[in-house]
């Protein structure tokens, strides 16, 4: 059984009519719900709401993957608790950060960059082509590609350090591209960022987005029960 | 279920004491004994002695992973044997090479280098250190290395490109370091390389070489069917 | 003082007259021709019309840089001639394959793979979006992309390996993204691929792409005299 | 003219007497000693004796590369200065990380990870292991490996994301294997970690370790003027 944490900011959905109407019980809902549909899973949520941003040693020691959303509220999160995920990650627990959650604290700790990007708000068609079908991230997306009908442009180039392994590259009919679907490991903790998913959207009810988060939530979970992760060879070490 | 066979060239076991005493029924039968064991795999072989190599258009189409030992009879391989397995590497199905298949006409192919590497005969003590726990090849093995207590001895530099992972790294006492698992994705198609593995020492049945191996198969074993990996996109484009 | 090679099959130059107008001298002098005004790079060429398709131990000796351009004769350079140009990558000489060079023997020798594209005939407006400014290849390229107005489109997925670094990404305005600018180490030589060239445009001409193939000559050059390459280190070791 | 910038914590070497009889005016001015032979190289030194570090806005504006080496006084580092490094790095500084300077705040913020070792106090044989001649920062070492007489012994696994290219491989006769010189980009810095250089050890007079340090900072020396990196494609993009 895997065990996800879905974290959201949850501002725009309380604030905003034209959010309120796609997501009206918050992104981190919408994604808990068709991640629950999954026999193999259970999710929580926490949101910036909770005390804490909910994220406690405990949540986090109880969390094989967890998901971030944030987009205008990143300052919000504390340094410590944004210390505290990063660390957990480095630790063996998995992480997927969507969207404009490549400007979080917790993003830009892991990648040691400013993740900088190019961006319009648009209703620009957007196509994501797929780089390599075989990895378990893209397994049951079929076609060299797939669209979504408006997202908010992003564009190269993007801040990070080269991505371990880029699985998609999206075109904007604007004139941009984007990489898209990136994977990471940092340390013990894989990492996987994916770039559709804005807040006016309703991208996270689209089917291969679904696919794709799914897959990344069993791709990134820990292959070892994670207090063996945190224990062995770690505490053998005379560490620097 | 996933359907691997184990290719071997079947040459010292039959003609040389010392090794025959050490695998009686082949490297192969070896590795099939103990991969046979798991209920989600199927082991088939197949060795230079068959006609064609024992490789059929109909056995790739039925392998979702291949393993490759082979030494001094890679020369005996036909080229359109070879070639025809790296197709299927490309369309989809998984190959582990096992120590001195690193010259192999099938590794050779899809690596586009020498393959070409330092060796002494020997029976140095090997310690394989571990570079990341958390990958799905390396599940299970605990601690920061484990050893054997002899094994021939390779060294750097590896005529190999870059591995997309390197899992890890060899010590032999005599003075050497040698990368000794390095995976790579080419096509559809997951290519482990793995060291250790000569003749006339029991490796095989070593239980960490064993875990890894079993996890390899796993983790090579496409994730789609593959006859969807041949098809929908390639079929899609017009190719040049 | 960097000697480069500039080979072309030089057929669509002398076969068709809307080619012949824009490359009147062929591809292979229009690139000669902006290389040799650097005062630190000598240039030869050398073409499919050759006898031996122009390509000597010779010759291969006395090239640090080989740029190689072909589309539809891809077959008829023999395959002796494509492993001897592989085995000088590989020994040291850089290389650089330009557009419909993905299909050339020499390079699926080196990457192993099919190097399968989509493609269009068109005119489509191109847009090379840049992903490392501070590359040695993408020195003085201005902007975050520069335009081409009609190229040839191709796209994703690309049969190639992983890129050892990924310099740039095509946007194309009917709809496709390719990895336009891709780097590789191929054990002692250099490889780039660089998608823009098709043989009706005058994009040989263009100021940028100019730069780039100037840039990567020099970065693709040999840092030790190759003669040294070839040896000590390779002497040293027993080959297996 | 590259204009590099050696910082040191210069601790050991004033209290501890058999460090300073090895490096009686600091490790840093032994490194300015062996760089400023070289006439495109012009070297300052900063230390932790120096106020604010010694480090300024205009020094960093003035700095092509940057050197770092510390050991027990990281944390004295204000995390201001640490940033303030960071930052210049991803504009275009390059930065070459010595020793125990893999535990220093600025290659921690670079690299996302703990950073963490295995290490024994030590004084074992080490070998380096050349994995590529033909990188720009291996120019002109030769043979298949070099040799140091003595060094503290590090050891895998090492808590970094995997390097962009991995460039030696350290062998300690005690068991150990170390990724002893490591290559990444980040954003439009170069980064090279070089693991020689333990306070008591004579290592920064070995003629290998001065050609690599030599070597690496010609190839981290930005390709751009740093103003222009610092401007054109970041001012005109809208960042997020």
């Amino acid at each position: 059984m895997i065990r996800v944490t879905v974290w959201n900011e949850f501002f725009h959905e309380r604030t905003e009519e034209n959010v309120k109407k796609v997501y009206p019980n918050g992104i981190h809902n919408a994604i808990k719900d068709f991640l629950g549909t999954n026999e193999d899973i259970v999710v929580k949520t926490a949101t910036l709401c909770d005390e804490n941003c909910g994220i406690t040693d405990e949540l986090l020691a109880e969390t094989d993957v967890m998901i971030w959303w944030g987009h205008v509220k990143h300052g919000d999160v504390p340094d410590e608790i944004a210390i505290k995920v990063k660390e957990a990650v480095l630790g063996g627990m998995g992480i997927i950060f969507l969207h404009s959650a490549h400007h979080s604290k917790v993003f830009k700790l892991l990648m040691g960059t400013t993740c900088n990007l190019g961006w319009r708000e648009s209703n620009d068609k957007e196509r994501l082509w797929i780089l390599d079908h075989n990895h378990p991230i893209m397994q049951g997306i079929e076609g060299r590609y797939f669209e979504l009908e408006a997202e908010e442009t992003y564009s190269e180039p993007f801040g990070i350090p080269d991505p371990d392994k880029l699985l998609m590259i999206g075109w904007y009919n604007g004139g941009e591209v984007f990489r898209s679907g990136c994977v990471w490991h940092r340390e013990n903790g894989k990492v996987f960022y994916f770039q559709p998913g804005h807040e006016t959207f309703p991208t996270f009810y689209n089917e291969n987005v679904q696919k794709i988060i799914t897959n990344a939530v069993r791709w990134a979970a820990p292959v070892c029960p994670k207090i063996k992760l945190e224990c062995p060879w770690v505490a053998r070490i005379e560490e620097k």
